[in-house]
């Protein structure tokens, strides 16, 4: 046995969203802490041996709320509506892919719609990555009742090894639910 | 932002512990499985920038299970068996060491007694790793009612972030509880 000297890359799989903070550009910070810690824990200096793998889930906006000061007129309001959310969904990919590229480590992203937990779990195991990262807000017990965790649900239900990340304590936002 | 190309190594602690299957030499299939893992998918050929932390804990044979064939005559054999205990522990620390030593990578090995799971949480809140790696069976959720798992509940309650590698099929053996 000895520490591989090439070989297929390591594939590593995260799961990117966007902020919940109104106005905020982008990517949570749960996610970029987590793109960061790959970088800088597991990538390091040895750029030519990884491959990232993003992967975006939108969840369909069923209740409307992220719409409430939208309005609609017309059949085409809610066209817009749908174009601009896939506009912000490949924003976020955008900026990962330009740090990947800068940096020098190889990637893909693509976007997938459903319910986050359950496409993630799906996705690794079509993807079939070496591991799975994911960012967490690191919430305490009080507010994952009511919060629950995409992380935990995917520790659990995953086909391959999961990392979940949580949030530096110097990066939590106001609301500690907020990300 | 850019991977490191040089700083402090990243530490990654691994907890080992010996195989159940008697006359088995030395470590569990699992935590060996863990322990390449990490080599062939985290370090690489980039050996220079990690440094490996390897946990035992040694359960106290509270209930002399193992020692259900032994004959205690006198203090002496009882001195005897925790000597003997003593060097099981270290026969399987050797054995990770001495990988790590062939292959260049910097590691530091100690035991400790105790219940595996609580000690293991402890020790990553003492020593802070970058992240833990733990072998896991990966039993069915009827075995792990009765077998339970140290990975889950250091996935839950360990400081830092862990990460859990299951057996391979190949790797099983007759009896999925033995490791």
């Amino acid at each position: 046995m000895a520490a591989s000297a090439s070989g297929e890359a390591t594939r590593i799989m995260l799961a990117v969203n966007e902020s919940t903070i109104k106005g905020y550009p982008h990517a949570s910070i749960s996610c970029r802490g987590a793109f960061e810690w790959i970088l800088k824990k597991i990538i390091r200096s040895n750029t030519c041996d990884f491959k990232l793998l993003f992967i975006h889930v939108q969840v369909p906006d069923e209740d409307g709320f992220d719409d409430m000061d939208s309005k609609f007129a017309s059949p085409d309001d809610f066209k817009k509506m749908k174009h601009r959310d896939k506009i912000r969904g490949l924003h976020l990919l955008e900026y990962f892919v330009n740090q990947c590229h800068e940096i020098g480590v190889a990637c893909e992203a693509w976007v997938k719609k459903g319910d986050a937990k359950e496409i993630i779990c799906l996705e690794a195991k079509r993807v079939q990555p070496d591991f799975l990262v994911l960012g967490s807000r690191g919430l305490g017990p009080f507010q994952k009742v009511f919060v629950g965790t995409v992380s935990e649900f995917c520790v659990k239900h995953a086909d391959c090894p999961v990392i979940s990340i949580k949030r530096n304590a110097d990066q939590i936002p106001q609301d500690p639910v907020d990300d």
